[in-house]
Formats: structure tokens, sequence, C-alpha cells
């Protein structure tokens, strides 16, 4: 029996309810039929490939293997029978390259799996498809029977690392990618140099690390290990050396680079600093050849980033020799001279021959037309780069560090807003997006959980077909994901208990947890406003433990939105009941806990609004079942008490005021 | 202004109150004098060492130093003040010997600490008093000022790992070593072959590993790293192998070594073999000698375990020439072969330099006096090889593998029961003890949140005075302390989680969260009663997953507890009726996910009880806070389901009965 299916996620409900658990697929393939019967994983799976001379192919298969026993905690595999059949039709790349055929085809019966693919590539595409399909069923874990055909939207799929503002070591890259790969995202763009440091080996110009780095950066051996590991599975890796502005880190080292004589040290504080390089002194030029010709033979992609963002003029303004300079060459002010500079950078990459990619700014009508504009200012400026005839990709809308919910990021779309209005040759110029992750606020311990699971929805958009975008769906898929994504080493869950055990010194303390659950970590602008950080300020606080989006306030939410509806004693009222009551218990118990002590004392007030918030759930839930009129004054009161909850109070937000204030719109 | 305390545990509570909390040590140092003020552990932090002429000293100087960064996250430390002075009057033993001076003295001023050892691996020990020590205060992370004295009870104080029944990588062992010198334990006792694996490489017996185990054993280089590695952290390794029984693994590879010949493979059921060796085959010695002395000098430590334990006497019973053997030698039966192979053994050993460890059984006349026995029969046993001039290790009381309380555990004493009427002499010869974790119902997964934290009772048991004997106190810290070991690395508490997502392939489960922290993991006996263990069936059911001990339910019993002598509405009865609450709803929450899933189907019972639980709870404390009767019928149907909760259910128990079992006794 095969019961077609149009729309991928209609199938995730529409599983026979013999199963437990439709797979919760992220992205959402294209097409999914759903079939009769599923395919027992047990310890005598085995994957064998055919036809794959990418040896890519067999290389992944050993690992998803590896992965399959860690998922399901079943015990070595030594099955001699193939469960799953992989056949390429051509080997394809052995680098990654942009717009390659990463499509496949997956077909799951009873007995066997085959998953078909034109070219190595999308073979493992198509083998993350699988560990995502696998579920707990009725006799044990099993794949459903079911084919699938996919391929992604957008050729460019990326997530942008920052190792400058606070150094991200090799293996977290590395589990990073191989979470990536678990997403279908292709493109690793590694931020390498800020204003903060120097992250890269550079046998040419040694002191740019050993000065720019406070020892903290990748040899070269580790950037080849890198690329090497990203191409593996599938992902290319674009660096990028952001020129001419964020240049600080490069100046402690080589101080002649700069616009401005000085005696330079690395960038400790966040923002857009007054050091520039020189465009105006040949000498710059020779030492940028020199460097990014020797970084253009350590990255194999066509691809390589310069930056090019957040240019500040003042140095150049006030400078005579560089006014002169701009008015010798004619050149329209600050922006015409970091034009020059870009063509200029743009002649060294094309004689390395490398495709330069820079942000916004390097938009300028001198540029070569072959230059990727990725776009930090939105989807106007995306279009407006591609109507002029350049490739665009857009990171607007997907800045990870702002910490917006998974659904602001999921509903911005590549080409949505002005860029759907575009011809379709224009629209075709828009080759995808890249998720940025930047580190003012995150470092090694917490960075994971700011990319994920929000990636995997980014993902989606820029893999699944436009119409994927039932919020609902995303949310709950979202949630399985994020759990399963941890068997492939990311820490982007674990680190959650320790950093809220280590606020105690290790001191059981649930009334914390209690208030971490109810709380949503803020990002960049309310962490800016804090005013007090730099690089060198420990991030071990409550704000860097909650997490961006809290499940169970969620859940809150929509049990609160279906009681207001049908306000009858039932399952949901129970439910908000037993979290208003902990909520309404919690701060007396969380009080004791914070008495002399630095990292609670800040979340005093916090924990009493939650109080707060539970006593007044309780009374507005009541209020609701018994169809009772609130007093006026209780209701003007709370409504007050929700546009203050609403900002942010220690750089979280009190997410638990949500669901109340479901409760409290009804009650008016 | 100093306050000299008596009994260390006193000090824990008597903390001035100005701070938030107290550290937890454990083990509890001899003697601990409090002090006004404390020493600030802020980035600026910095070991300093010196009159330490062990490198082993400032190699755990940085190794602690990294622990502190990330048990506070604070960023990296470029202090040029040392904050902790390290001073050793000697610098001992290179390998760590048996009896040396582990004492340490420690003083913490607000300005500085002061740590002096007469020997480098008095150090060792001192700093990771150090490390519990750190808080959180009200200025930060801080140490409270204090002066410490301590020394260890005993000078053998082990863990033993079974390496044989499930595969325990490298890298397990070395996380476990880190969190055992948290500890201050100082012998890995290191289970290496059993009937179901021989895991280490011989190079002159090759076939034992290559037939013997899987593909899953430690090479020569592998092993040598794991002892430099304990060396490192002042913990000697002590290796068993296991004869002559408990040796099936060894006959695949060398038939001839058995007492019957056959062709052999590697043992997938538990229980006790009834292959052994042939103990009357000359090629058996020149066997074991050349494969000994390979083993004694890839481990330094003069101490050498050969098991001797479980000698199942069938074949050689049955065999006509092995009991002619027994009569031709005037032998008192298998007893008296078994003697006989061990004085042949013990010569071996000798001759390599090696003093002899066994277990029980090895107990006989004929054997040196210098053997040491280890103890899984008792005190009693203890004490008579002990009054028979053997020294001594206690293991019995202390099997980690039974998933018996803490409390359990802490109870027993190396010099506990019989062995309390041991003269000073023969007391003398009690070394210590060795907890024991056999890995029969444990894989790399699931074994560390069985060692800990409940080995960190046992080290205490080891280290501190034998009057340290207060369980409030205990419990209190071993929370602590299993929280604070995870910077160690060791991932007793981070595989929770996910094993528990897995059972749902990762769907959002709180009801199964909620049955987690109300149940309790069976051991040995309940695990092997259910019949279908052997080597190859999964470790990952919800008995995996599930804690052998519930923080929760103790709390809840403890709350009950004071409940019932104080009926008031209060902190205690809020707190009992929320989880009351939480679990008579929490079946209907349950039953849905566990639809068609095979992991949460044999569960439902088990749920369904909770609710029950969660139902009579609500009523009993809304009885006895009403000073109301409850029916008869109540109380006795109640009294047989609570005998009935207390036997496993799913290879768990239902602690959860435990705190309704207090309300249910205090109604009668």
């Amino acid at each position: 029996m095969v019961r077609p299916v149009l729309g991928a996620a209609l199938v995730l409900t529409a599983l026979p309810t013999a199963r437990a658990a439709a797979p919760a697929f992220m992205p959402l393939p294209v097409k999914i039929e759903v079939r009769t019967g599923s395919l027992p994983i047990d310890s005598s799976f085995t994957i064998g490939t055919s036809g794959c001379a990418d040896p890519r192919v067999s290389a992944a298969a050993g690992r998803i293997t590896q992965r399959i026993l860690r998922q399901t905690g079943l015990p070595l595999m030594g099955g001699t029978v193939v469960k799953l059949a992989v056949e390429c039709a051509a080997r394809g790349n052995d680098y990654p390259a942009l717009g390659e055929d990463e499509s496949y085809t997956l077909d799951v019966a009873p007995d066997r799996a085959v998953l078909r693919a034109p070219a190595g590539v999308g073979a493992l595409r198509g083998l993350e498809t699988f560990v995502q399909a696998i579920v707990p069923g009725a006799a044990g874990f099993e794949v459903p029977a079911m084919r699938i055909e996919d391929r992604p939207r957008f050729p460019w799929r990326g997530l942008m690392i920052d190792s400058s503002r606070h150094w991200m070591p090799v293996e977290l890259i590395e589990r990073n990618l191989d979470a990536m790969a678990a997403v279908k995202l292709n493109v690793l763009h590694w931020h390498l140099s800020d204003d903060q440091g120097f992250r890269v080996e550079s046998k040419r110009f040694p002191r740019l690390a050993e000065l720019g780095s406070d020892g903290f950066y990748y040899t070269q051996d580790q950037l080849r290990e890198v690329v090497e590991y990203a191409r593996q599975r599938g992902i290319r890796v674009i660096p990028e050396f952001d020129i001419p502005g964020h240049t600080q880190s490069w100046f402690p080292g080589y101080p002649e680079l700069a616009s401005t004589p000085a005696q330079y040290t690395i960038g400790r504080t966040w923002g857009i600093y007054y050091p520039v390089m020189d465009p105006t002194r040949e000498e710059t030029y020779t030492f940028l050849d020199g460097f990014l010709s020797e970084m253009a033979a350590l990255f194999p992609d066509p691809y390589f980033h310069i930056g090019g963002d957040e240019v500040n003029p003042k140095e150049w303004n006030e400078s005579a020799r560089i006014t002169a300079f701009i008015k010798d060459h004619n050149l329209a002010g600050p922006e015409g001279l970091q034009a020059y500079f870009n063509q200029r950078v743009s002649k060294i990459l094309d004689k390395n021959r490398k495709i330069m990619v820079g942000w916004d700014e390097v938009l300028h009508p001198d540029l070569p037309q072959a230059t990727v504009i990725q776009s930090w200012r939105g989807n106007a400026a995306l279009a407006d780069a591609a109507r002029k005839g350049h490739r665009g990709l857009l990171s607007w809308g997907y800045y990870l560090d702002h910490l917006r919910p998974a659904s602001y990021h999921y509903s911005v779309d590549p080409l949505g807003g002005p860029a759907a209005q575009l011809s379709a040759a224009d629209a075709a110029r828009i080759l995808g997006g890249e998720a940025c992750m930047w580190a003012e606020y995150v470092n090694a311990e917490t960075v994971e959980s700011r990319i994920w699971p929000r990636m995997a929805v980014i993902a989606e958009r820029f893999w699944s077909p436009q119409e994927t975008v039932d919020v609902a769906s995303m949310y709950d898929r979202m949630a399985v994901v994020s759990r399963t994504l941890e068997w492939t080493g990311v820490r982007h869950r674990a680190n959650y208990g320790p950093m809220l055990d280590r606020l105690t010194g290790g001191r059981p303390a649930e009334p914390l947890r209690v208030l971490a659950a109810a709380s949503e970590a803020q990002g960049l602008g309310p962490r800016a406003r804090a005013g007090k950080y730099t690089s060198l300020v420990p991030l071990n606080r409550f704000v860097d433990a909650a997490r961006p989006e809290s499940e169970t306030v969620r859940a809150l939410e929509l049990a609160a939105a279906r009681f207001v509806k049908n306000p009858v004693a039932g399952e949901d009222a129970a439910f908000l009941r037993e979290q208003f009551t902990q909520w309404a218990a919690n701060d007396a118990r969380f009080q004791p806990l914070a008495e002399n002590n630095a990292f609670l004392a800040e979340l005093k007030p916090l924990s009493n609004d939650l109080s707060l918030l539970g006593r007044a759930g309780l009374r507005l839930l009541a209020a609701i079942e018994g169809k009772q009129k609130l007093p006026a004054d209780f209701l003007d009161r709370h409504k007050k008490e929700m546009t203050r909850l609403a900002r942010p109070q220690a750089e979280v937000i009190l997410a638990a005021f949500r669901p109340v204030k479901v409760l409290l719109d009804a009650a008016e």
C-alpha cells in the first residue's frame, strides 16, 4: 500500500497510529510517501555502499553506524546482511562545490532500505535523513517504511562562527560540523579575525597570531584538519579575514598596517573600533598579497570572505595624508576609499583564483560582478545587490546571537520581503543564507546552546520548500531534533545543568531550576546595554546558563490558549495549576539559597516576580474556570506588571509572564 | 580569630551565616578550624609550588587550575601573584607506594592559601581539598578562611573496575581516575580478564586478545598510558588476571590451558562457568610464567592480583587425570588443588618481585603470609585472614553493582563487625578496602552512574576518621560532590537525560522524567533474576537510565518524616502536596507516550502505581493535617500496596512508595 502525501508536514500527524512516534525530520524533505510496516533497527543493522567511488560515503556510513549505536544504545553491530544499501550514480566532487547535486531518494521497506543519490554528497544528506527516521516502535527501534524524495532549495546553507571575540577550540568546531551535517548545512563561514583576536597562524607574518591572539589560535595543521573534517561531511569552509575595519588585533604585531601610527594592543571591549587599516599605503597591499595568498592556499574553497563591514571612517577623515590620497585619486570620500581598497584586494584574490565575498558595505559599482554580497542589512539590500548582478546571501534575520525565538528566524526567507519581487533571473542570484553566531556574549562553554537547536530551524528554511511554514510542526520537530542532535556530540544541552549547578557551588537547587525553566536569556542588545562586558568578563552567570527559548513556557502558553477557548477543568487546567502552584511557592524556596551568593543575588527580583506570576495565574485560572469577574484593580495592576515583565531583568526575560498574560487577556 | 572545632562534621553547619554555603568536603578532613574572611577566587588566581621536586605536583597544579576554571566558569587566569602556595618538604616516591605519607595541611587566609605536605602525594591530596573548598560567596567564588589538617585512615583505598564483562574504553578509565583522585582514592584495581573477555594485549600470547576480546582490548601502550595517568594522580594500578576460574576467554586462543579439551568461545552469559584452567599440567605454569612475567613488567606496582574466586570444581572432579593428580600429590581435594596452583603462581610472581593479592578463596595455610586477601565474603573472613597473619582488604559491603543506597555502604567499616574485635596488631593488617564495579549489567555508557557519587561515600569511609558516621551530613555533602565531580569530566550525571530521551526517540517526555525521578534502578540480584541477560543484550532501557538512588525521593522522605512529627500546613506539606499532585496526574500523561513504544510499555504498571501513590499521598496528607481517621480498608489496602511496591518491577523500585509509607505508618 502506497499513500502519496502532498505536504510533507502533513505526514507527521498522518502516520498510522500503530506507531508511537513519527520521525521528526528537520529539514523536512521535499516529499514523503508513507508505506506500511517498518524496518527494525537492531544489532544486526549494517550499511552497504555500492557505486560510491567517493570514499567520503563509506567513511560516512561508518560514522553514521556509530551514531546509530549511540542514539539507540545498541551494542556493536555484527550484521552481515545489508539493511541500508547506499547507491551512488556517480562520484561527484572531491571537495564540495557550490550548486552540486545534493539530491537523493530514500526507500525504506520492512526488510531493507535503499538510498540512491546522483553523487556522493547526496548520499551524505540521505544518510542523515535515515538517522532522523529512527524511532522507538512497538518492538524496539525501527524506521517506518516510506519513500522520500529530497533536494535542497538553496545551494548555500551556512553557519558563521566567530572564533575571534571568544576562542572556540578545534574540537568545538568539529562537533558543530557534525551537527551541521546532521541538518544538511553545507557551509562553515569561519570568522577568524576581528578586533579582539587574530586566530590563525601565518608563517609569513607570525606576529599576527603571536601578538594578536593571547596564544589562542589555530595552527595551519589544525586549519587543514578542520577543512578535511568538513569536506568529509560535504561542508565547504569559507574563511573570513575582516578588512579594513575590525582589524585591531592585526596591529599589535604589524602596527604599520594601521591608519594611525601607535602601539596597539588586542581589543577587549565590544563595538566598532576606530583603528582601521591604511588603504593608501602600497605596503598594506604587499602585506595583504603575502597574507591572503598564504591563506588562499590553506582553504581550497573558491570563495573567500574579506568582511568589509562597519568601517569607521574617523581615522581616515582625521588624517591629512589619507584625505589627500582620497582627493588625489578622485575617490568619493571614505566609502570610495574602501571601494578602492576592495578593488585592490579583489585583484589579489583573483590572482589566487578566489571569488570575493563581503558584507553589504562592499557593494560598489566598481566591484567585480562575481563578488558575493552577504547581507546583514536585510532583504532589501540583498535584492538591491541581486538587481545589480551580484549573487547574495541573507544573514539578516538569522543572527543567532540576538537570541530571538526560533519562530522569528523561521519567518525570515532569503526570498522574502522586497526580494519576493525580484525577477526570476535576479532571484536566482540569491544563493541562500547563513546564520551568524557572533561571539561577544558567548564562549566555548555557552556557544552551542546559542547555535542549537535554533540553527536547525534556519537550516530547514534554507533546505525545505518555501511553503514549509507550519510553526507548530516546526516547534514539535525542533524539540525532538534538539535532543537527537546530542548524539552527534554537540553540547548545546549538556552544559545547561552543570552551568546552573555552578551557581550554587553544586548545592542541589531545584528552585533555581524552576526559575531557569521560566526564563529566557537575552542576546546582544540587552547584554550590550548592561554595559559591563569585555572579553575578560566571565560568562558564568544565570543569563549564560539560561536558554534562549523555554520549552516549558511554550507548553504553558499553548495550554493557556486552549484553556481560555474552553475553560473547563481538564488536563490543561491541571497542568497550568501545577506550574502556577510551583511558581507561587518557589520564591520562598529560592531566597535562602540566594543569601550571600553573588550569582543568585541578582535574581532575587526575578524570583519574586515568578511567585507573583504564580499567584496571579492561580487566581486567573480559578476566575476563568468559575466564570467569575475579577476586580478591576487586579486586572489593571497585572496588566502593568505584564508590561514591566516584558522587559529584561538581569539580562533575562521572565518568559513565564506570557501564559499568565494569555489568561489575563481572556479575563478582561 | 581562630575557632577550633573538634568534629569536622560540625563545622559544616557552624560556618558563619554570612556565607551562603559551606564547603562540602568528601572525604571529610580530619580537622578543620574555621577562620574569619575568605580568599577570593577570580581570574587572577595562581598556584605556585616550592620545594616540590616531584614533577607530579606542578603538573597537578596545572590540571587543578584548569579544573577550577571549568568549575567556576572563569576565563583564563593571568595572575602573577601566587594565591595558593604549595610547599613540599620532600619529593617522596615517584610511583605511589602503599603506606606512604599522604598527609597535608591547608591554611587559607583572605590573601593567600598555603598547602604544606611532607611529600608530593600529600600535596596532590591537598589540592583536591582546595578545589572542594571553593564556594560561591557574596562577591563571587571564594574559599572560606580555615586551617585543615588531614591524613588518611587506611593506606589502601581502591576502586575495582571490571573491563571484561563489558568493554570500558581508555578515556573512560582515565576520567574515572580523575574522579578517584578528587576523592583521594589511591588504588585502581583493574579486572582485566574474565570468562567474557580478555582485555589485554600480550605479545607473547597474542591469541589471548585476538580471540578472547571481540577486538576490544588495551594495547600495551594504552596500559602504560593508564599507569602513567594514574601515577600522576598518586594512584596505584593493580592488574587482576583472574585464575584458575573465570578464564573461559583465555581458552579460544589457548584451549590447552583448559581442564577439558574442547573448542572454546568467549562467554556471553553471566554466572560461574564450568571451564577452568588445568593446574595439573606443567605447560600451564610455563604459559603462566611467560604471561605473568610479561604483565609484571607492564605494571610497576609491587602488588599483583590473581583473582582466585569462584572456582567451579566440576571439571576437576570429573577428570580422571586430575583426580589422580590430586591423589598422587596428596592434595585436599579441589581446594587443595587450587592451593597447589596458587603456590605455583605465587612462585612465578615472587620471581617477578610481585606480592600476590587474591579473593577470599585463595586463603590457605600453605600460602605465603605476604599474600593480601581481598574479602568479598565479609568482615569475619577478613578478620580470620588477619588473625592468620595476612594483610587484607574489605570489598564486601562495597559492591557498587548491587546498587544499594549510599547509606548502606557508609555503614560498612573495614574494621567493623567481627573485625572490631581484632587485636591492634591484627587490625593493623587491614589495609583498607576497595569498592567493586562488576560489569555484568553496566556498559561504558552506564557504568559511571553506578560508580558515582556512591564511590565518594566509600572513599570517605576509607579516608576519614572512623567516627565520621553522620548519615544526614553524608547525603548533603554527597549531593554537592556528585555535581562538582562533573568538572573532572566524569559522566555519571551527563548521560542520564540523553538516556531517558532515547526511550522516546527524543520526544519531550516530562512524564517519563517524573517517573524516573521516582524510581531507583536495581542491581545484580533483580537483574540476574530477570534471566534474559547476556553480554549482547542492549543496556538501553529505563532501568539503565534510572539512578540507583533518588534525591527527590529522599527529600520527600525527610519532608514526610518532619510533617508527621508536626502535621501543619507549611513548606513540607506544600512540597509533598505538589509532588503527590504531579504523581497523581502523571499516569494519564504517561500512557499515551507508551503506546506502541517497546521501551515505555514495560513501565505502564509502574506509572499506574505512581499515580496510585500520588492519590494515596494526597489523601493521607489531608487526613493527617485535618487529624481525621482514615477508613480501615484504605489503610489495609495501602499497607498491602506498600509491601508489593517494595519489590522490583521492570527491574526498578518505585522508590516513591517510601515517603507515602511514612505518612501511612503515621496515619495508623
